[in-house]
């Protein structure tokens, strides 16, 4: 009872009486537009108002949500893996990509470009069953460290956005992310790190295949790809998968393009948002020139000229990742 | 408030208290048996007891949540549409499948098999904006009526379905809707008949493609299939847009086999159901013989050597179809 009556205060909109409800943001331009959207969309008989059920959040995972640096977490999960599979392998020792993987040469994976990023991905992520994947997931986030921050890959995340996501759903919203990360990987720890069900996370995925074996079903992952959720398939596996439009859409690379343009071209109120990374410091500082999240020039001036806003991690968020139990 | 402490007193498991939550339903074994069920996964302590994140409940549409005769309403949708467009192509009346449709030729048109009804989809449901596509099916279910009963499409549902819908959800259910049918297409009526959210509709679906037209973005509908969401394409569907494994599961032809199969293998508490189109005075009376919702021998086989529940709609359900408003 004491949950449901904290939210009804949320959308009574008594703001004097609420504790911050994003404590890890500066007092800056970002937090207070968040604030205001949030509240002219939620006031009945605003002119903004929107229904609850209408009330969609779309967030980018990499680089949005959690970290991405050195290289895309889930590129990290494949070159484990890889090595951890390599005894079984000995192929792998003279073929690329994998000899790159093996011998620690990451200018020659990254040079061997998609055609050895979906070998890679084929070798790790296919050719067993969801359920054999989610664990070997799932045991990867209990042992793997980051190698700078020295923590689980899962506690990788942005205090700040973890914020977000529980005021957005405190006042009714409903949040999802869109990424071009793996769906079945990201189920393996997102719905306990968010707070998303598995439901709510739209990602790039692979077809699967259903089969009986000695009477009980399974599904195996196989190597093809169904659907890329990236750029252009943003919007797209918005429509496909979600149904409806957003009206709140968080990125931080191009890759995010055509889903803030998705959320900003519909009809009444719109939040656009775009994690930058400048926080060299704290975090990592990383632009046009970055392989991997992308926040080109051309991004940066659409954002301008459109009012979208853009997230200093330097100077809106007074923390990055949340604080580890062992830290308090 | 109100309707807090009702979900709130469902939860407490004070049944005495409660009114019907099945009022439709005859008090027969099936009735019994969702109620057994629900009333099992729901109590806390219960060895049986199931975290509400974890209650997924997936169901057929056509023939399990509304009705699918003479034949699937998306199908007599095309046809409608076939003949609205028909003065646009003077080409139709010669070629196959479209003069079938144009002179009611029945017989030549299911003749016409996969190839036929691929071709109706593309010029029906692809080549236009998914925004489009919305309205206009929109528009077919307020102006269209069912052949036999002379109602409107989306009110062809069956009450009893519905009332078991909002049980589910009173106890604490995410209730899903896993088709045959098209996503788009379902979506323009299912979340308000059935009061399931779009992004809870998983159907097969065509590819989309993002577009900038003059500034304005838009998603178009291709004629290209990207996945079919009937057999085994059910438990595919639910693992790739679900990612949960229902522990409740309910269909009416073998169309849905794959999915009770998926949802009966998990561990736990399981309830699979199937409801049996036997009241032809009422709905219809069709099995094995027929070409839409076959209900196998093999089907019935595998509902009774499992504990599948297997609901006749001549002896188990009281109403058929909701009262219209202005039959009251």
């Amino acid at each position: 009872m004491f949950a449901i009556l904290i939210v009804s205060s949320f959308y009574s909109g008594d703001a004097l009486a609420q504790p911050d409800p994003l404590p890890s943001w500066n007092d800056t331009a970002p937090k207070k537009a968040i604030i205001a959207f949030v509240e002219k969309v939620t006031r009945e008989g605003s002119p903004d108002f929107v229904r609850p059920g209408e009330r969609i959040a779309t967030f980018d995972n990499d680089g949005t949500l959690w970290a991405e640096q050195p290289i895309y977490f889930q590129f990290l999960f494949a070159m484990d893996r890889i090595k951890a599979l390599a005894p079984q392998h000995p192929e792998w020792k003279t073929e690329e990509p994998f000899k790159f993987v093996l011998t620690g040469d990451m200018k020659g994976l990254l040079a061997s470009g998609e055609k050895g990023v979906l070998a890679m991905m084929a070798e790790t992520h296919a050719g067993m069953t969801t359920v054999e994947f989610d664990q070997i997931v799932r045991e990867w986030f209990k042992t793997a460290r980051h190698p700078r921050f020295k923590r689980p890959y899962n506690e990788m995340v942005y205090q700040p956005m973890l914020e977000l996501l529980a005021y957005l759903r405190a006042n009714g919203f409903k949040t999802f992310i869109v990424s071009g990360g793996g769906v079945e990987f990201m189920r393996a720890f997102a719905p306990e790190a968010y707070g998303i069900p598995p439901g709510q996370i739209v990602g790039s995925m692979g077809k699967l295949k259903y089969e009986m074996r000695n009477g009980t079903p399974m599904l195996i992952k196989l190597p093809d790809v169904l659907f890329i959720d990236d750029k252009a398939g943003k919007p797209e596996g918005i429509q496909s998968f979600i149904g409806q439009r957003p009206i709140f859409a968080f990125g931080n690379s191009i890759g995010d393009q055509q889903m803030l343009e998705w959320a900003a071209g519909g009809r009444g109120a719109r939040f656009m948002g775009l994690v930058h990374h400048d926080d060299v410091e704290r975090e990592w500082a990383y632009g046009a020139e970055s392989k991997i999240g992308t926040f080109s020039d051309a991004l940066m001036a659409e954002a301008k000229e459109n009012g979208w806003t853009v997230v200093s991690m330097k100077d809106d968020w007074k923390t990055i990742f949340p604080t580890r139990p062992n830290e308090k």
